[in-house]
């Protein structure tokens, strides 16, 4: 597999709390030069990001992020106001802290919640394997096909651990033939371990490092 | 100045992505018991802290949290849940991309906006000073100033730096006579270090490490 290849599945992205519009639009640039699957990209970047772009490259943005307890108004309207400005793809946060408190119904409602008010769109649900355990990671594996979501994810990059080969594997194990793609996130920096997060299963690869290794 | 009068300062806090109810429940209960200011929780439990609390301490939460780059939409539905679920201070982060951006006008129209969603509650704006030069810590006194918001608040403690004695010491300075209101909060952990901090001029300490400590 070539560079390019690898660059076509790749959500080229920053998500630093201190991005500048010129960071943002140079993320956009080089998404449009590598042929990057989308940039993803705070909140408050999708309309301008939008624009600039223009459709050229899908604009992916993040909910409820990275912490995932917001409640579940506030990451629809989150994820409204993103589709008004933009955003194609919508990569969500689960509620980790309800997961672990035994209220997975409500987890569950809050994905389908989001499914619907982002219609149309690529829906992405950001687990953070990190903090959860094989039967939770299986159980969301379970709730993503059930909710019609298009991806898992696995981190945000901000909790205590990143993307693993074990975790992506074991997604591709659980959703073999449902239709649900998986995403790695988190720690991706070589194309070593890029080629090797795809040929696990993974269909796209959030990284800020492999496409700026390339400028 | 005695422990007991230090708890009276302090929002006792507890934001981990994997709170469990069981344990939100502790953090109300010792607040009670040690009269804290207030519990400071993720948003999803403020219904649950409003009604076991029942006015008897009042219920913090956090807002755009921790990366503030939100849009004001997003934010604003979510100060507005937090109410209706029960919240009676408000702990918004501003948008640091946008103040770094050279947007300051728009960092400023969104903590008004918050200011008139969360009309009648105490609004504190996290600056996370640690992103910011001393410059920008000056000119946030001056927004949270102008727009009438309860309390400078210096940090998420999830950002690369947590709460200074400089930093304090500055927003003292700046906000003297202004009625403005000074937190501390990330990586509080000694009782030498928290009257040093009221010293200085603050006036809530927020801590998830100091309370516990009595327990």
């Amino acid at each position: 597999m070539e560079i390019k290849d690898i660059c076509s599945h790749i959500d080229h992205t920053l998500l630093s709390p201190t991005s500048t519009w010129d960071e943002v639009r140079a993320i956009c640039e080089e998404a449009l030069e590598y042929r990057a699957a989308s940039v993803c990209i705070p909140p408050c970047y999708v309309k301008d990001a939008a624009k600039f772009l223009a459709g050229r490259v899908p604009v992916c943005t993040v909910i409820g992020f990275p912490n995932g307890y917001s409640t579940t108004a506030a990451k629809k309207e989150e994820t409204l106001q993103a589709i008004r400005d933009g955003a194609e793809e919508i990569d969500m946060v689960i509620n980790v802290a309800f997961l672990k408190d035994g209220r997975g119904d409500e987890v569950w409602e809050e994905i389908a919640a989001l499914r619907k008010a982002a219609a149309g769109k690529i829906l992405k649900v950001i687990v953070e394997t990190c903090y959860l355990t094989e039967e939770e990671k299986e159980l969301m594996c379970q709730m993503v096909k059930e909710t019609g979501a298009d991806y898992i994810k696995t981190s945000t990059g901000f909790g205590t651990g990143n993307a693993t080969f074990e975790d992506v594997a074991l997604f591709a194990r659980c959703l073999a033939g449902s239709g649900v793609k998986i995403k790695a996130s988190g720690g991706i920096r070589t194309w070593e371990d890029a080629k090797k997060f795809l040929a696990l299963g993974a269909d796209r690869l959030g990284s800020s490092a492999l496409i700026k290794s390339l400028v």
